[in-house]
């Protein structure tokens, strides 16, 4: 694994960490394109110097949040309205998705790329009728040198799985995604003991 | 000074170090806002691994290359037809502009951002116009975590420094710069014995 220092040591910079213990139960890990990651039981959410302290993960990938790239301030305004509220009781089940795209993806220049991302395949305006049920946040990893560009966290409640399995084949079967390149779809649910955690994500 | 490590292992990571001996030349350092750097007489441009191995520096900077933020593809063809060439044998001075820009800018939509970048302060238009005789190079650094957003790599022959100052002049001027809030101008020359560089950003 190509874990880069840097990520180690950014004040943002969460990490994602596949191991034999944690507050996720892994369910299932299925990898869509490119090199998989080692199956694990368990992820635990830290910050990247908890993990100096304990025994170290099978994986660790590393992100953190940053600023819009692609969202108009109308899509903002409509966005704002359904904020995306993680650790909710009912949201038992979450879903890691780390992705990597194309060079040709990133050689594009920036209104290239964001008419694929949403005036062609419409990833904001599909993904915002499931808002109000699939939570979700975006880190960044692409500038940290990491072997993803992006991670998305996704919460819903166990009722709801079909509902994110049908946006996930909305986005798939886009135009976007065929500058997909790395894709692992990681399934997970609270450990019983855990309860309402307190994650790194959730400050 | 705050150099997070994260900097110091990507492999695309530059570092622009101020020291008392470089092959650059520093004639004037000047702060137009927020905290200034210590003085220091010269600038040596370095892959991070190497800075380990010296005396450490008075100050570096880091930043890396990565995609474009806001130039359109149409942007893109114009820029295309004067790829900026470092490192040209009349090219004696150099100019390197670490540059932060406000919360507020950060925290608005992409086309906002872009909207005040282009649309209002003609950042891309204006600059074109200089692209024959000021050859740049940009470095993101806000994803590094670093103090600094973006470092900016200039140079021109001494008889266009003129040309220079009022390129800089405009950029000043414009709406977009209401958003930075730390700027640094360093201003430089070769090394009467240096030459020709081998400096890390001409590989």
């Amino acid at each position: 694994m190509n874990t880069p220092h840097l990520s180690k040591t950014h004040p943002l910079s969460t990490a994602f960490c596949g191991a034999a213990k944690g507050n996720w139960q892994i369910s299932a890990m299925h990898t869509l394109i490119g090199p998989s990651l080692p199956q694990v039981p368990c992820l635990e959410i830290v910050k990247p110097d908890a993990l100096a302290q304990g025994p170290a993960p099978a994986w660790a990938l590393y992100g953190l949040p940053s600023h819009l790239r692609y969202t108009t301030q109308a899509e903002k305004v409509v966005l704002d309205q359904h904020p995306s509220l993680l650790n909710k009781p009912e949201n038992s089940c979450a879903v890691l998705i780390p992705i990597q795209k194309t060079a040709v993806w990133w050689q594009m220049a920036q209104d290239e790329r964001r008419h694929i991302f949403e005036e062609d395949s419409q990833h904001i305006a599909f993904s915002q009728q499931y808002l109000s049920v699939i939570s979700r946040k975006l880190y960044h990893a692409k500038d940290l040198g990491e072997d993803f560009d992006f991670l998305t966290w996704f919460e819903f409640a166990p009722e709801n799985e079909g509902l994110f399995n049908e946006l996930l084949d909305y986005l798939r079967s886009t135009r976007e995604w065929k500058y997909v390149c790395r894709e692992i779809d990681i399934r997970l649910f609270r450990s019983e003991a855990s309860g309402l955690l307190p994650e790194v994500h959730y400050e």
